[in-house]
């Protein structure tokens, strides 16, 4: 199976108002994410480096202490282990992740 | 540097009618990938995962024979030496790609 549907896949919580759908290969595991407005994902880390894109809505990330608020079509990318929090303002978000190794906790 | 913007940053040409803007970590390289419309991308393969998702407009991938036209939204995960092909229709297509390990041939 190569093809997924996020439409046709029930998302799993995250964390309170950030929701995902997770796809996986053996080397990455992609989310499709959504985030509620007013959200606010508090500082941490993992060893996974991780790389994203801005699909809908606009976010606010501090990646080691650089903050900057993303548009649509702007990329990131956090290294593994480097500290990292994101808040997202009066509109919903969404965002697609991908980690390298996979995040064996997001398979569901 | 943790951000990148697609707007400030020249394409590459990948093959003829398919231009890329990458941005790589360690472990991933991701590539925002605009097809012309009418592009057939060759039966190929290589080593590295492939992961991706629709951003714009309808393409038909065949991974391994498995023929299928995907819209935005859609996910797609190609395991490392698998064959693959592509083809876009009367519109311009813009995808997503992730590859692990970085295709090093991508980074300019």
């Amino acid at each position: 199976m190569y093809y997924y549907d996020p439409k046709n896949r029930e998302s799993k919580e995250l964390a309170p108002g950030i929701n995902a759908k997770t796809f996986w290969g053996e080397k990455m595991l992609t989310a499709v994410v959504d985030l509620d407005p007013n959200v606010h994902l508090p500082r941490h880390s993992h060893p996974h480096e991780q790389l994203g894109i801005v699909i809908e809505g606009e976010i606010e990330f501090d990646i080691a202490g650089e903050v900057k608020k993303l548009k649509p079509g702007q990329v990131y990318v956090i290294p593994g282990g480097v500290e990292h929090e994101a808040r997202t303002f009066d509109q919903p978000v969404r965002v697609l992740d991908v980690f390298s190794p996979v995040r064996e906790e997001y398979k569901y």
